[in-house]
């Protein structure tokens, strides 16, 4: 563990995700020090606190009250942000908190509300935005490398559903899985989406139809400086983790392919055959770690957010209205 | 020359897409014989018969009457499509047709049941069939190496837009561009669409306004069996000429990628650095040569056509749906 | 067939590849007529002339004194290569020649010899020097694209061995196989070797070994001017015809990979798969047609061979000293 | 850090391998306690025993007599590696030791010697092995997945050279950089060298000759079974780090291609650029911490070094018997 300049940091809920910014504040971001975690499954609390040497505690209220803590990071289920937000503003202390950022547009706007009025510091966790292969795509266009920006493409596949219960509370595919996608296409635009119209439908795995929700969807998107947007998301892609995007200028094209977790290819009677990426959370776990360390020298010392609460609530709106065209079957327009 | 059962054929029209056609005809097509070739340019019409050893017309209508012909290949301007057929039809004559058939939907229909009343053979020329990357990936999804097709998604973009006289006849990007691109969704699919969404928009060349056209655009597609497609096009890809497409199935993926001219990569302090490709004419060379081979073979002994009238109106008319929902700006169904 | 100012060309033997010279001077060599093939195998000349619309002769010596033509095909077997150029030089005909130029070095000076005193316009059919990805890596290097040339590496695998009764007379893995490579070796470093250390083993085909041949076998080279290389050559990869080179130069790399038949790749459980490329006279279906294309051009107006005799015999004693290490078990010295 | 069972460990020597062995064992090798670090340069000891939590020593012997230890890193300067060898087998000390295990086969032989009498636990720090495509390759062979193995074939390419005072003292580009591929090769063949041609050249770096090494480098090897074998060492990429390696085997090859930083690629007019990887501390990272996180298990548990000291002699053996071939212009056989 680092002896530097610390922010110490607990975490308030520690299931999958926040368990990995644990490990990560623990072990891998330099100014960080993990504090305590929280999680109302106290045997979870426990277990993680003993792996990373941090308190527990069973509430994210009593965390925040005992401990001194210089950040939190906000990891519980989605519709217990607001909340937990509300908790660190009265402490006067800075935010991390999971995508998506609500469930619902009102959720979204208290918490961007809260978030603007206090002037905490505040970070979104879209962890996208921190892959090296994402983020050299974004400095490129910044650059000019491209021109101007005309069309963005997204391609997120994953390679089966999620649980029953979970899809149930999901927001289902656009909020759940695109919400990456709309936030990637509004990053590398740099522009407001205007006018969305989005398709679903269920092939594979009937339970999604129970809830509303799509197997394979795709929306297509009109930017304000009339640039155009391609997303699309599935649940199906049996092959493996498939995730791409592309973005194209008026001087060039700039893709983000697969990842791949070898370099290792064999060439035999079948053809040539290289291996497909299994899952995000090693496709992304360089990601994960910048992300969290961005989040600490932000709270040391810096004075704009990676990720804002605006931007989170942004992306949330557009995720809802492909779901709204989605069910209604027109195009919905996104006021300015 | 070859010498065996030959396919006397005549060519009407020798502009860039005739000549092609009567090269492979004359040069590479086994069972060929390229025996004439009319254009009202008199000076193309006998340039082009004396380069390959034909002779010239300046009128299809008297090559029809006077040669002894096997069958014609037709590759005039798209308006005088139907005329020409409709000589062929009273000549008995097997005709290969030019993409695309043509310009509207009525005078679809009339070329279509010219050529089903009358019997005749007939192929359409959507050349990207016979491309051995395409037919790969056709075959492979009819043996059901991915199992049911779930997505279509197609990427069309030329390097640079056509001049000014033609974007005013070419029946806008998604006729002359996508055409293609809605005829390789329907035939890899093997379905019907019922409903298309599309947007575009003119951002680089001010001149495809002028016209109420595009110079980029995208559609989605919903099939009869519930599988959706995209399809992209794009004038505006000044790095090279950009085409692929990939299908999801629910037991894998299958993607046709951008051909190469060369197998060379340069590694320098630049990167790593390959070419792409240029143009669609040597893209596609071979796709031609299979394309006119595979005419006079159905010609010779075949009794299915490769691509029929009623699968060019079928992609003519989901182009033209997807041109309407652009205008009009709202969802456009087909009926079956 | 064109009826441009022509080249009258007689094509002697037509086995395996004179046959594909002739389909070549007949459909795809623009200045190219293709006047008469000469083969002992009568059945045999009697099918290509019938196929390819030209006179038939058993006997070369006869079809060049009967015909009026500009220029000869020799593609009979090595041995005969000698004899022929020798009655060519007689009727002050150009020759192209296959490769290997001779199985001796004797042989190869005597050709050399003929050619170069009587000033007739010769080429050797070294077909690689002719392919898009090679001739543009020449080219790059040319243009000091990677600065000074440091080492060139080449790989050469054929799928399967050659028929028994071939390896006897094939001059072995290094004259046959790999005289190819190291033609590339001295055309990409513009240099001449001074040293060679080989090794060879067999594995996998023990039929080899009964000749004093190899089914895998390696070699390094020290240049003139102090770069290195490569040349590895072998009989038995399963998996496909592999083919590929390197050059490393002091600001970068150029590497000429496999070429494809396919831009399709297919994603399922098993991974990533695309083809891997058969077999060498469809990968260099283009590079054959550009060679006698070349060749036409050069009977026509041009004045420096693209493929000189002395070329051919610096690289067959490139390879006769790789033969001769890998037998002594030493380096073999090349004199200036 | 972790509170598991750990394994106490100290580190001698914090340049830059030994630093970070230090930083993997304080944060990322889960049975790892980095409890000191020893460095004869004190100020570096501090800052490495202070960033990361441990004690500090000037002196590896005053380390191991006073901490409890559990094992010992060395990360010491090559000539030392015997001495530091011998400090541990007197403390019963399970060792690390990084590669290569020492510049003279006497050294190694006395090193060998000392772990095999003593008994001690023994690991030498030869990191390419634990890189996830290295050991992906070496599972697949000997799944049988290509066969019998026939010809293996590696390449490594620094982008520049080491500093003067550092090339004296590496033993030479055979023993500094390419170790690393002998053991490569010995370990994919499962198989000992017999006989190794090798070839040197200096071209760029003429500090290089002052030495007697080379800054471009050669070697083709044969081993018991017959198999061949090439390695290729160079100083000159400048375009970046460049490690191929490939085996082919009678029914299939593999091939561990270069790792990349980013998935992103850019098409523009200069064609489609990706970037080349930079350097090995990143391309490694991965197999560093799998490394050390190994040495951790095999302390606590295992039996079997990973990287016996046995193996590490015969590559440095194969590695002293290119140099010296390379010198004397001749082969240099192996005894059994």
């Amino acid at each position: 563990m680092l002896r530097l300049k610390h922010v110490r940091v607990g975490v308030c809920g520690v299931g999958r995700i926040g368990c990995l910014h644990a490990e990560n504040l623990a072990c891998n971001a330099e100014r960080a020090e993990l504090v305590s975690v929280a999680d109302p499954i106290k045997a979870l609390a426990r277990k993680i606190a003993d792996r990373f040497g941090a308190r527990m505690y069973a509430s994210s209220r009593e965390m925040i009250k005992k401990e001194r803590l210089d950040a939190v990071v906000v990891a519980t289920p989605t519709p217990t942000h607001a909340k937990l937000v509300e908790l660190a503003v009265d402490a006067h202390l800075p935010v991390f908190l999971e995508k998506p950022i609500a469930l619902t547009l009102k959720e979204a706007d208290k918490i961007a509300s809260l978030v603007n009025r206090s002037g905490i510091k505040f970070q979104l966790g879209f962890n996208r935005r921190w892959d090296p292969s994402y983020s050299k795509a974004e400095k490129e266009i910044a650059e000019g490398k491209i021109g101007r920006t005309l069309v963005v493409k997204t391609c997120a596949r994953d390679p089966q559903p999620p649980p029953d219960a979970y899809i149930k509370h999901s927001g289902g595919i656009f909020v759940d899985e695109c919400i990456h996608d709309f936030d990637m296409a509004l990053w590398l635009m740099k522009d407001h989406v205007r006018q969305v119209w989005a398709m679903g439908t269920t092939l594979v795995y009937p339970q999604f139809s129970k809830y509303g929700d799509y197997d394979n969807a795709v929306a297509i998107l009109r930017f304000s400086n009339r640039g155009l947007g391609i997303v699309e998301g599935s649940r199906t892609s049996t092959y493996g983790y498939d995730l791409r995007t592309e973005i194209l200028g008026d001087r060039g094209q700039i893709q983000v392919e697969n990842w791949k977790e070898h370099a290792t290819r064999r060439w035999d009677k079948s053809g040539i055959t290289e291996d497909q990426y299994p899952w995000f959370l090693t496709r992304f776990a360089e990601a994960y770690k910048r992300e969290i360390t961005g989040f600490c020298e932000y709270v040391a010392r810096g004075d704009r957010s990676p990720v804002s609460a605006d931007e989170g609530r942004e992306a949330l709106r557009l995720a809802l209205a492909a779901r709204e065209s989605a069910r209604k079957g027109s195009a919905v327009e996104l006021s300015r």
